[in-house]
Parts: C-alpha cells; structure tokens; sequence
C-alpha cells in the first residue's frame, strides 16, 4: 500500500512551480499544473468561502452572489473548475452537518487553512443512476470500512476534505432504491495513508480528475453527516446549486467568448474591410450572444427562487441546459472567426473552446435535463 | 373613384355572418372572416384600449399588462393579429398628440365607438429602408394632399382610423434621411370617398391585410400628429413596444403548441406506449419549452424596463427575436408529433402553425434584429 | 346508406370547374380544387403510367425515370401529391397481380381509361404500427366482406380503383404479427354503392384526402391479390420505392424554393444593393442548395440500386430523410427572403410552403427513418 | 542569423523519441510529436507518392484513390494532417513543372528520400485575400531573393522541400490583380541555413504548423515553376484536390467517430439498458451517419469529375463543406454519448474531436464556400 499517497504527494510538490507561473492561465495549461496562486487569492479574498455564514467566520452569502463568483472567474478567462467544488459541497455541510461538524471544519476552511473541493459520488458502473453505487460503508462500532471505487473525482489532489456517498444498507435490503445511502467528511491526507488510493485521468481539459479506489479505508463513525441511510436525499439538495454555479459558469464562459471574438473581428481586414462587417460573420455572434444573455437572465431566476428557498429544479436544469447550450455556441464562433488563429495556444480560445464543452456533460448531461423538463414540469412519461 | 370604397363595404357587410359563426376560431379561418364577435368583446371589456389613461377613459395600463393580454388572446388559440394595432398604435397617439386630439379619439376609442387599428408605414418600393418611402403629403392651406401608395396595411376594413406616415419635405432637401416625414391621423371613411382605395391581398394567414392607393386624398391640416418634419421619430419610438407584444404573442403561441403536442403526446399511443414516452418526441417538445420559457424571462424583462422608462431597445428586439423562433420550435414539434393530424384543420394546430411563422418576417425581419444587436449592442461595424 | 356515394357525385362534378381554371395552380390551391386538367394532361403524355411494362400498353420505364417525373412535377411549381398515388401503388400489382388481373387492369390504366390512385393502409388507432389494423376481410364463398375505418386515404374521390389492406385472419391468430393481412383491389365505384362511405379532411395543404368506413362492403375474392395472408409483405415492398418518389418531389420542391428565392433577392433592392448580396441573407439559401444537392446524390444512388434489384432499404430512407430535410429548409429561406410577399398567395411560395412540410411526416415521419437507419444500418437496440 | 536553423534541428533531433514510440497515436499525441513511423511505412508502400505517374516512379493513380488513402487513415484512427501535405501540392509540380525538375523531384519523392509536404502560401496580413501577399522575389540574375513572412505553413520541420507564392511584381504594377505572383520550390535544408527561420505555433491539435520568416533568402532561378507571374493560376488548380482531400479525411473522421459511439453506446448500460436503446442517443448518431454518407456521395461525385478533367470547382467545395460539418455532428455525438469518457484520453475521441474542428476553418472556412456556392453557382451577388 506504499504507493497510495504518492499523487498527492507529487502534488504538493507540484504547487511551488505553479505559484511561480504567476497565474499565467495558458501556461498552467499547457503545463497541466494546478492554479495554486490563483485559488490561494481567493481564497484569502474570502471568495471561496462566500457560502459559510457569518457565525462561522465567513459572509454567508446567497447563491446569487457565489453565482457571480463564479461567473465573474470565467468571464476574465479564468475556469472556475479549479475551485468550484466548494461551492458545490459547501451547502451540504453547512445543512446537514451537525454543530460540531460546522465548528470544527467551517472557520478553518472560511480561514482558508482547509480545503473542501471534493465529492466523491459518481462510480463507473453505474453512471448516471446513482442509486446503484457499490461502495460501501459498513459501521462498525467508532467506525465505518470504506470500500470500491469512485470516478470523475476532481481536485482531489488540491483537496484536504471530501464528501463522500457510500452504502451503509444494501440495495437489496431498502425499501425504496434511494435509501440506505450515506455521505461521511473523508480526511484526505489520513485517507491516501490509509487505503485510498488515486489514479489521475488526463483528459482534454487542464481538469485534475481522477479513480479512486478505497480498500478497507477506515473512518470515524463521527465523520457521517446527519442520518444514516439518508445521504442520497443530502446529495439531491446540493445538485440544483451545483446546476445554477455551472450555468453561471458557461455564462461567464459566453462573454468571454463574445468579447474576444467581437474585439477580434472588429480590427482583422480582409478583403479590404473587418470581417466583422459581414454578415456571416456578425449573425453567428449576435446570435449567442442573445442566447447567453437570455440564459442569465434564466440563471438569475433560478437563484432567485434558490435563496428565497423556493422550489427551483425547473429553473436550475433549465438554466444549466440553456447556458451550456450558449457558452458552445459562442465558443464555436469564437473560434472559426478567428480562423487558424483561433487553434493557437497563444490566443487563449482554443483553451475556454476545450474547458466550456464538458458542460454539456458535466455535471448532467443535456439528455438528463430534457429528461427531467419533459417528465417533472411538462408531465410526459418517464422516457427510461 | 367609385370603387374605391367597395372593399370597405364588403367588409362591413361580412360582419353578421362572423357574428353567426360565433367566434369559432376555425370556421372564421376556413371563411377567410373576421372575428369581430371575438374584438368586440375584447374592446367591451376595456382590454383593447388598456393602454388608454384613466383620463381619457380607460385603465392606463402599461406594456407589462398590455403584452399580458396579447399573449393570453394566443395562448388560449386565438390570434391576436386581428387586434394588436390598436395597442402597436395607441402609444403613438397618446405621447405625441395634442391635447385636443387626445380629448376627440381617446375617449371614443376607449368607449369601443371608434377603432384605430391601422398603421401605414411600409411601402413596396422601400421595405424596411423607411426613409425611402415615396409618399408626398402636401401641406396647402388648412389642408394636406396626399398621393402615393402603402403595402401589408393590416385591418384597414375593420378599422376606423389610421395613422399614415409620409413625406411632408422631398427627400433630396432635407439634411438628414430620416427627417421630412411627418405622422397623420385618417378618418378611413372619409379616405374611402375621397381618395383612398384598397386592394386586400389574400395570404397564407388569415390576416386581413392591403395595399392602399392615395389618389389625391385631402385630410384636415388639424390631423397632423406632432411637429411636422418629426414624424419618423414619432414612429420609431412606437417599435419597442410593438416588438414586445409581438414576443408576448409568440410566447403564447408557444404555451398553446406545447400544450396541446403534450396532451396529444401524453395519450397517443402506438407500438403499445404513448409516443410521448420516447425521447425523440419528448426532447423536441422539452426543447421548444425551454426556449418559450427564457423567451418569457426577456419578453417580462423588456416590459420592465419599458414600464420603467428605461431605454429597452435590446431587449425589446431580444425578445422579439427569442420568442419568434421559441415559438416556431414548438409550432413545428406540434405539428410534426401530431402526424397526420396535425395537418388536419379539425386539429387546430395547423392554423396556429401557419400564423405564427409569420413572426420572423414582421415586423421586423430576424436578419434586421441580428444586424441590430451586432451594431447597437456589440458595436459591431454596420453590415449594409 | 344513401350518403355514402355522396362525396364522390360532389368531387365528380367537380371536374368541369376544375378545368376551366385552365390548370392555374394558385387558383386550384384558393378554391381546394383538384388539378383535373393537369392530371389528364399527364396521363395523356404517358408519364403517369411509366412504370406499366410495355406488354401492357406502356414504357416500363424505371424507378430512376418515375422520380424524375415527380421531380420535374414539382420543380416547375406543381403538387405530385395530386397523381403519385398511381406510381407508388402500381408495383405492387405489376409484381403480385395474377396475369389476370394485371391483363384486366393495366392496359386501361395505361391507356388513361382507369385511375389506380389510392392506398388504403393506415387506420386512425394503428398509425405506424401496421400490423395493429382492425379492417377486416371475411372470406365467404366468392366473396370477402369488408369492415372497419382508414384514414389518411388519398384522392379517393378522383381515382377508379384502391388497393385496400385488411385482416383476414385474427391478430391473435397468427404466429408472426406480420402474417394474416391479404391486399385487395377495390372498384371504388361499387364500393360507394355498396358499403364504403368518404369523409374529406379538410387540411392546410390543397390536398384531396379522407377518412374511409367500410360497413359490410362485399368485394369479389377474385380481387385478392397475390396469396391471402401476405399482403403486409406486399405492401413493404412498394414502401421503398414510395420513399425514393416522395424524395424525388422534395428535391423538386427544393430547387424550386431555391430558384425562386434566388432570382427575388437578385432583383428585390433594399438599402441600395439587392438584398441576396447580404450574406444574412445569401448563406442560407447557398446552406439549403448544397443540402438539396447532397440529397440529390442519395436519390439517384437509391434509384440505382433499386432499379439494378439490389437491396435499397438504407439509401431509401436515407434520400427521403435528407430531401425532406432539404426541401424544408429551402422552403423557410425561400418565405422568410420574400418578407411579407412571401405571404401572399400570389407570389406563388407560401403554398409550396405548407405543400412540402408534410413530407416530414408522411409517408413516414422522420422520426421513424432515424430509428431504421439506428436499427438496421447502424446495429443499436431497437427503442420502441 | 545563427538561430535560423534551430528549429528544424531540435525537430530532426525529434526524430528518434517518436519511433520509439511505434505508432501509438495517443502518445504522439500527448508528447506533442511527429508519427515518423507511420509517415515512413506509408510512404514505403507507396501511398505518399500516388499521385506520381508511373513514368517518374510510382502509381499514377487518380485524386479518387488519393481520397481513398486519405479516407482510410483517419477511418482507421490516425490523422492524415501529418502528411496530407505531399498529396495537395503533388499535383502542382506534375502539372506545372517543368520536364526537368519532374526529373528532379519525383523519382526521388517516389522513392521515400524526399519528401514535398509543404506549402507556403498563407500570410498573416493577407488571410485568405490571397492576391495581397506582401512576400517577395526578387529575380536578379540567376537568383530570387525572398523576403517576408508566412503563416500556417504546416509540416516544415518533416519536410525536405516546400511550394513558395511569391510575388515577383509589385501589386501596384499588374494589370489584374491575380497576376504577378510566381511559384518556387524551395529546398528547406538548404534555406535554413540562408535565411529562412521557423517558429512553431503550438495548437488545439497536435499539427505541427509555423511561422516563417525569410530574410534575402537566395533560391536559384532554376526552381521557379512553370511562367513568371502565373503562380496564383497554378495554386488555383490544387484547390479542389485539396478540397476533396480534406472531404475525404472528414468523411474517415466521421465513420470513425460513428464506429466508436455505437460501440460504445450499445455497450454501455445505465438504468438497466444499453443507452443506446434510447432514441436521445441513438437518434443524434443516426442523423450524423446519414450526413457523412451524404457528404460520401459529393466527394465520389468530385472525384469523379475531377479525374475526368471536368469542372469540379461546385462539387469540391460542397464535399468540403458536407464533410466537414458531418464529421462535426460525429464528433459531438461521439464525445457527447461517451460521457467524462469522451474527455478522457485514453479513451481516444477527443484527440480526433479536436483535430476534426479544424477543417470548418481549414483550408477554407465554410463562410467563404457558401460565399462561392452563393455567387457562382446560383449567381447571386459578391458579398465581400
């Protein structure tokens, strides 16, 4: 088991050099490193942890203001998927933990000393249909045995804390197929010393992710958050807050693609005259524009809802569908009207073009929320 | 000139039998009738002259209500074409006019005695390029004399009054394009013997519209709205609001194609299940929904800003734009999952189909909103 | 029983109207006539019977030069819809037709003495899922009797002859689904006295076609076609050739759309330059060209393989997907170009508009060729 | 000018490390390097050279069989970027050279010691307005002094000899302004060495592409192509080979990508079925596959004509334009269905996503191929 801490630790590692890049976001993805200055200003701006409350030594802002967090990181060019798994999990904590798991890790992430960016829910096998999970969890007085494998698990390696769902009950000894699930706090640095184990995936983004395989990891019982067998249900409250940040996301990501293309377009002559004059070049752009601008104001909506604690499902899936849908759209423009321009690193589209694509996919792919409007707000049958 | 007043005449006469046929939609639309059952009670009840103010007889109500009824008139399947002129127009009247003007029309409009449902703006010749219009209104003494011709002059047969723009100072004196022009007031009955002749132009809808010839027409110098020479001003300022009920229309167009694919959908069944159980019927429908659904959010948005005396020029065309082509998405996963009977009078979908394609020509063209955007909201260099 | 002949006297009668419009097809679109005169000219000419051998009194020509006559039919502005019937039906009994019958029926046929213009497959609560049908044939002695409803059933009223699909043996009867149906001949003037009764659907195209109730129609067994129980596999034989025609018209359609939108926005001067010189407005109809092309290329390569006997499912379906695709997309340039004239039922456009939408659904919706090309070309589970 | 060469050396140096790592794409790919052992074994059984007749050493064969080798590298997963080069410019130094440069070049080209995979054209001011090049030769004697810039010009650290534009008179001094430019093959090692430096350009893809820079680089006269000034005549004439090519590498991409997905997505099993049972993933891939076997039917047709000697300007730029959006709606699909897998590396879609985006920009945009449909085959308008 020596190896298991060995990617953390070359991560760790890894944070000097990628301090010393300076924030330069083309070189850091060329490099594949980790944002560390980046995520520490952040930080340190209280940025980071604008979703714990006052009480607990941060500003407790709404989901609107996190949004524009979010936002505001991509529309510089910057991509929010570095860090925006604490947003996601923040509530979940902040919910559902009890007081003393609030006091003991909530000022020290709001200070900025522990890191809480990752979630541990997705499994190979079963895909989008979570209940089928086969990590288990299995209690066993002051303490839960971990076991099986987790997916798409980011920044783990930038992490010091993540959420985990596993099976305390069996699937074919729950009643219903949503029950017998639960989520517990995991130390990540005990863990990789312990029996977890992560294998990086490098993928088309510059988007640390990564298999982790957990054999026989042990626990504190006192790191289960709220009630046992209930972990799904902690799950699906933080999904339409993690559906609205993505959206604000792929907006931030659409004006960053309009700005450039236009400022692009607007100076570059051909044939005599800005290629931005013609048509074929100005519609396309109009046109995602017009769409990103009527995502945010679906966006905008859907945190309304959200802070007002009103139902918001419809309004964070369709804000999400709508954003990722335009973000491409301007993306696409962005790049095939800068021409082979567009493919060169060093004009920093072909990156955003790469980074704002897996929004289509992640965290929910466009199907599922079609799904979703069709079957809950136009009451169509359940289509699978 | 005896004829000129004979489609007037025809018209009126037609008003019994659409009374008969009492208001049903579709056998108005198969007889190419009017449905002045339909206007009538809709004038009664106060809501074509909502935005007259309480001092003139009325409710004073803004845009934010006014689009709420059009959009309402679709939504439950009716057309609201064969009445919005007067909501396009009354703006118009009511900030421009003079006060004397306002005390003769305003109350009888509001009274349900007189209707000013008529624009006439377009022309052949000129299409959307309106200052190139060609016709001449001569000022001579307490008269002007009016020649020339108009085209897509909407309810001219079902209406007693219309604005008309024309040329006051020629185009080659004037220093800038757009001045020169100047707004009247015509008393359509008065026209249709002196000098006015229409020619109905059949269509695809059921939408009564024209061309009209002035033919040395004389009307009262005391009809002229505002200062002369200011009259393109005073119709540009009548679009924004013209474009946000047309987006209200379409998003009620929209409701009703999704609602009725959806119950359609919901029972149809063939190969043992309802078709609306597969995802090839149902992410169409949940689609087009998604689209009317942010269409709304930008169409409300516009409203406020206009409610608010704000400037709203983009949003307004936004919303136009947004909602047309929701509203089209929805009309086609309407027809199309409705199979053959979707082609079927009977069905009622293929009248809506064919009527709200009309959107994305007027009043304005897509291609002219996108120019729009790219120029006024991207700063983009103008593209024709 | 009286009115069961009813509607076909209405129709007969018809004819001599018809023909005095002197085949102007706007006017016979106005006043929902049948192209009387056209069809009799065609069928004068010989096309409408190309495909009858030449034992039988015609030029046996081949699918290739049967769709380049539909083709041609509706490039020059026509509706095939009015005279395909007879094309796609005739395969089926020059193929499975005994001697006798083929010797009865094809040489009036080609001779333009007899019309075969009708197909009664589809029932209002089997749709698509033809092996549901609920029309049945006894078999009694020299007879069989006919009972049950069609719909969709097409020039009923200016055709002689159907060919009817109906049960003669239980659903439940059966071992395959598939087995049990027989394809009959039916004199449709008989019929109308003895037991058939029409009701016309009134739709949004001009095109003749009806609901059909059969109430104990008694039909000579000598006018079973081919072997009783296969007449579902009959049909399916005719079906490619049906879609391979049906494309063809698409392809007329949409280089009619393209050649009428294309000299309009040559000519049509807005903003001092024709407006096809903007490319807002030039690149979708060059977009709907090349798709017409492309579509053009899979008809002629299905028409190929059909004609040389060798297996043409794929490309069949894959040419009425891509032609009616195409075509649709013209036809949206072609209105959308022509602004409000596009509208207007003297430019000629909005009819072929709402004339070629309909082949998105029949003779097959487009739905259904996406899942036979998922299916059956690409090997994914079957999803209904 | 000592820096000139060192481009070229370190990528010769390149050489041996990508041999090693025999052929595996994906690590070419992620070590950024060059596939020499593909690009060797290919040319040593004899596909680079194909289009050389067999009187100066190879085949002979037609731009169809090219297409086909082009086709089938990318079907099979690879990326024909790496060495289409030889292909495109091949046909202007056998049609345009003279008998004793044929001499010169070809055997040896032939025979795998040469190889002709570059061509230098595009410059970063001019774009795609070609006729504006600002790079000049200057004829003094038996020399031409080159001085400028160029962009995109691909392949050059892998290649031994390139095809220069030039202007050889000034664009002030020509009648038309098409004339006046000359082409050059120019010998690489030697240039280097002189006055040609190289800077890479680092891209979305692993194409290995640069800027070059010449300064009073000397080439003999001997090297000039065919007749002073006629060079942009000469490049003309590659166009549409080239054109065709990238259709055919498109068309490879897409059925590579199409093969994938449905293996892939029939497999696959979330909520107890293969996903792609479901019409929401079947469907989009079925829509793709028709589009690339459309696109198929262009490039066979272009094919065809241009080895007949026939025009083929129409058909070249429509393969080129079908193709390379199919291969997109492919590529999305593809990457889409497979979920986080489509990101990940090693699962081998989104190297081929990025590099098939390329050919929407590359070698010509599709605005600038519906700018030649619009205007040369429908007659409308220049727009530009």
């Amino acid at each position: 088991m020596a190896d298991h801490g060995e990617p953390l630790r070359r991560t760790r590692l890894g944070r000097g050099p990628a301090l010393r890049l300076g924030g330069c976001r083309r070189r850091v993805d060329e490099a594949r490193g980790y944002p560390e200055a980046f995520v520490d200003a952040l930080t340190k701006a209280g940025w980071m942890a604008a979703l714990i409350p006052e009480e607990y030594g941060s500003s407790g802002l709404g989901l609107t203001e996190a949004s524009v967090i979010m936002d505001e990181i991509n529309r510089s060019g910057g991509n929010s998927g570095a860090c925006h798994g604490q947003m996601y999990s923040m509530n979940t904590l902040v919910r559902h933990g009890s007081e003393a798991q609030r006091r003991k890790y909530l000022p020290r992430i709001a200070a900025g000393e522990l890191r809480l960016q990752s979630m541990g829910v997705t499994e190979p096998t079963a895909g989008t249909d979570t209940t089928r999970i086969k990590t288990t969890a299995i209690g066993s007085g002051d303490r839960y045995v971990i076991n099986g494998q987790k997916v798409w698990i980011s920044r783990i390696q930038h992490s010091d804390l993540m959420i985990l769902l596993a099976r305390t009950t069996p699937f074919d000894q729950v009643s219903r197929k949503s029950e017998g699930m639960s989520i517990f706090i995991v130390d990540l640095h005990e863990a990789q010393r312990k029996g977890m184990s992560v294998r990086p995936i490098l993928n088309m983004v510059n988007h640390e992710t990564n298999e982790v395989f957990f054999d026989d990891l042990e626990i504190p019982a006192e790191n289960l958050i709220g009630e046992e067998g209930q972990g799904f249900k902690y799950i699906l409250t933080g999904l339409n807050a993690e559906r609205v940040l993505i959206a604000a996301e792929c907006i931030g990501d659409g004006y960053r693609f309009i700005d450039k293309v236009t400022a692009y377009t607007r100076e570059r002559t051909v044939f005599g005259r800005p290629i931005g004059q013609t048509q074929g070049v100005q519609f396309p752009i109009a046109e995602s524009f017009i769409e990103v601008e009527a995502a945010n104001l679906m966006r905008y909506e859907a945190c309304r809802l959200y802070d007002a604690g009103e139902p918001c499902g419809g309004q964070a899936n369709m804000a999400k569908n709508l954003a990722a849908k335009a973000s491409w759209e301007a993306a696409n423009a962005c790049i095939q009207f800068h021409g082979g321009f567009g493919f060169a690193a060093e004009y920093d589209v072909e990156r955003k073009f790469r980074e704002t694509r897996l929004y289509q996919v992640a965290p929910i792919s466009t199907n599922l929320i079609l799904s979703y409007v069709a079957e809950h707000m136009l009451g169509l049958p359940r289509s699978f």
